[in-house]
């Protein structure tokens, strides 16, 4: 089947991108300075905040980016020709980025990525880059919305059968937790990125043993920490006094950690069941909850009075499955004009939600020092400091009349250099200093924003002077095409 | 980062799996035979049918599985034991499997895959071929949706930069080109599978030289074929005349294929495209148009007259949007007792639809002789030969009173050997095959089951023998149990 090896990621882009990069390069502008900035217009499932993942997946794939012969013979029998197939062979990533840290809380039309390089560069990773922030900032933002309904209790993320094949598995574990989530049950996540792993034993192992008492035994030989899962053949009939049974006979020679309910009413079994275990004295024993769990299910079992100490979430979260797509965007903001200088871009639409915004920019943090809350995030020109003010004026960024004035505050600019000229400078953080932030971040914002249901909007302003510089830009624009227009 | 190297795929299972699989060998039963079947309970998005993909992977991942000695040192890590580290480094998939060819018709509680194989094999197996079967099955199945409602016209899958990470990007494109696709915007896809690529330029090519004159001209000058992109500024009152332009101007120097709009209202602008271009003696420029299609938008363009000639179709089918998990589970069906004996197993569960079906089986399309088309599947014991029947009884699985005998047909067995102890005994179909082959299939079934909207049923049934199996397992399961009850 496979005439050719599979043996990099430089093909993983959309055909266009060959396409645009050959234009550019034939027409010597592909060396020309672009800057290309990646953000979503808004954000998932109603979610007042999202939390940004996909860095480490990126730097990995730039570090590496790179056409191998395979790549290039392929290309030749689509019809490429030898010149741009020679150039192609000496493309590497030599720009230079600027990212939110992974766990970052983002919101929408805030740049996560910029990306100064060399147009033709620039272009043929647009599309994995996306790919990689599309996916896990939606799985970092899900489980986040998870870990707010569950509190201190632990979630596990045991969706691998239900991804969108094996890449979506792996990554959404450390996704999911980045975004609060406690362990996988995906071994190889747990050995690629050093994640608790988490998980007893299946339907399957009892009907292979045919009866839950012997499987239960069998289970504990092996195993001195039990969760037994309960509900093969009949949850408070059978599974749990039988769970019971077992854990009584064996006493010290186990760890009675928790039994588990994969079906049937969750509330009422998982009260019932408490009951049953609490009357045998085993009351550290938890009561494990999966089954289509998500942040709705688990509301309301809550509201329910529920008696479940610890989720196992599969489907739900690794599959985003009530928006499976983040709809993030790369757009050319500036780019390198025949004379040397950067000439910002925009594109415009009949859409004002869809109209760019030009120039090269920052995102910083407005922190309120007596608070010590977030104000808001404001969008500046990257040539401003707002750092150096004492006011700010903080103004929707479409309803101008609505603003306010900041004053005694702290700025926090929410880029760090990931790459420069190609040399990565960034040293990536443990995944679990990743979590730490991410949660050290939602502190940052009061509670009417991180609420599952109707959250308030923060406030994403942008400055006046990339207010104005947006504004020059679409009278030229407009003026500009008007003039082109031949009918 | 990673302390491991990430070189196998033996770790991408749930940790239970191992666990499972670790009592098994404890116990020395972990050679017994167990009989599995894979197999989805309900169609996803309403659909009358789904189609089967994922056999290729499959079979590139069990001829591969091994415990890497990074895997080995990681599960020692983790706790496991030097015994059980040493029986895991044997490990290979020496079982046998009977499975459905790839771009199979299939429907609810069909065994799509048949897994004889030792039992801890088995086991350690499940999770992968689940990850893979539910989302390449999910995604040929939309894709043959869409298929449906375009007829004869292209559609190409665009959807690589909102695709679940790399892998659903990469596998997507194959199985969408099974379910009917053309053509792929994603090259490694192309170069990988032999699929047809597509693609011409974006929005920022037009913003990189600011006018679409200038950029037309500057995309024509290296590629023969195009097709413009007309939405970046104005659609009708600047992007199309200007594409009419530099084509007049560029004559039998290109091809002028097409011109694709990729925003705003599609119905009206199509139908105003193509009066310009007619006008311009542009007869055969195709319109090609994108923008969050699915079947449900593209039959409502259709209905409103659009005048689109080919489709791109992105988010909404490599996400398979309003239903982004197929729910394929593996259940043990028989397995050997302790005499070498082969015994059938059951899961019972208060819900009908979750009662397994024991025993070992095999799935036959009984095709009417004379209309030529589908009466229906037929499940039946692997020993019985429904051929060899003149007269079938065909009911329904649930309500047994809906019937009805079938008589001068055709029965063919849906499954092929695939492995035999081990060995691939099967010889993979090019995709273009696949593609054809079930557009085959699909003419077998009667116009009422592959509308997209309320489609009929068709009949899935079990066999008498089959239906008997299955009641006498569940007294059987019903007595053991409560006797073994304890309280």
């Amino acid at each position: 089947m496979n005439k050719y090896i599979d043996d990099s990621f430089a093909l993983h882009t959309d055909l266009y991108q060959i396409n645009m990069a050959e234009s550019y390069w034939e027409d010597n502008i592909h060396t020309k300075k672009a800057v290309f900035e990646l953000y979503f217009r808004k954000l998932p499932f109603g979610n007042g905040y999202a939390i940004f993942a996909g860095l480490e997946r990126i730097i990995q794939y730039l570090q590496t980016f790179c056409f191998s012969e395979s790549d290039l013979e392929y290309l030749t029998e689509l019809g490429y020709q030898e010149d741009y197939i020679d150039f192609l062979r000496t493309v590497r990533f030599t720009g230079s980025v600027r990212a939110m840290k992974e766990g970052e809380v983002v919101f929408g039309n805030e740049p996560i990525l910029r990306i100064e390089a060399p147009l033709a560069e620039a272009q043929l990773i647009e599309t994995a880059l996306l790919n990689i922030v599309n996916y896990q900032t939606l799985i970092a933002t899900k489980a986040s919305r998870i870990k707010q309904v569950v509190g201190d209790q632990p979630v596990s993320e045991f969706g691998t059968r239900r991804a969108h094949e094996f890449d979506a598995a792996l990554w959404c574990t450390r996704a999911a937790y980045i975004g609060g989530f406690s362990s996988t049950s995906n071994v190889r996540a747990g050995k690629k990125f050093g994640l608790p792993v988490s998980g007893t034993h299946a339907h399957s192992f009892v009907q292979a043993y045919r009866d839950e008492y012997i499987a239960f035994h069998k289970y504990a030989k092996r195993h001195k920490n039990c969760v037994f899962l309960v509900d093969t053949y009949d949850t408070l009939k059978s599974g749990v006094p039988m769970a019971i049974k077992v854990a009584m006979e064996l006493g010290n020679n186990i760890n009675f950690a928790g039994i588990r309910l994969d079906s049937g009413d969750l509330a009422y079994l998982s009260k019932e069941a408490r009951k049953l275990l609490d009357q045998a004295g085993f009351v550290d024993t938890k009561i494990f909850a999966s089954n289509d769990l998500d942040e709705h299910t688990i509301m309301s079992l809550n509201a329910q009075g529920a008696k479940i100490d610890a989720w196992g979430v599969g489907t739900k979260a690794i599959t985003a499955f009530d928006q499976p797509a983040l709809g993030a965007v790369y757009k050319l903001v500036s780019i390198e004009d025949e004379n040397g200088q950067m000439r910002d871009t925009i594109k415009i639409s009949a859409c004002p939600e869809k109209v760019t915004t030009p120039g090269l920019k920052k995102v910083c943090r407005i922190i309120n020092n007596f608070t010590k809350k977030s104000e808001g995030d404001y969008i500046a020109l990257a040539c401003e400091q707002p750092e150096k003010e004492t006011k700010l004026y903080m103004f929707h960024p479409v309803h101008m009349y609505i603003g306010k004035f900041v004053t005694n505050f702290t700025v926090k600019d929410l880029h760090e250099d990931i790459f420069e000229h190609g040399a990565l400078v960034y040293d990536s953080p443990l995944v679990q200093e990743i979590q730490s932030y991410a949660g050290q971040q939602l502190n940052l914002l009061w509670e009417e924003y991180k609420r599952s249901l109707n959250p308030a909007e923060y406030p994403v302003v942008l400055s006046q002077a990339c207010w104005d510089n947006k504004m020059k830009n679409i009278e030229e624009a407009k003026k500009y095409n008007r003039k082109s227009v031949p009918l």
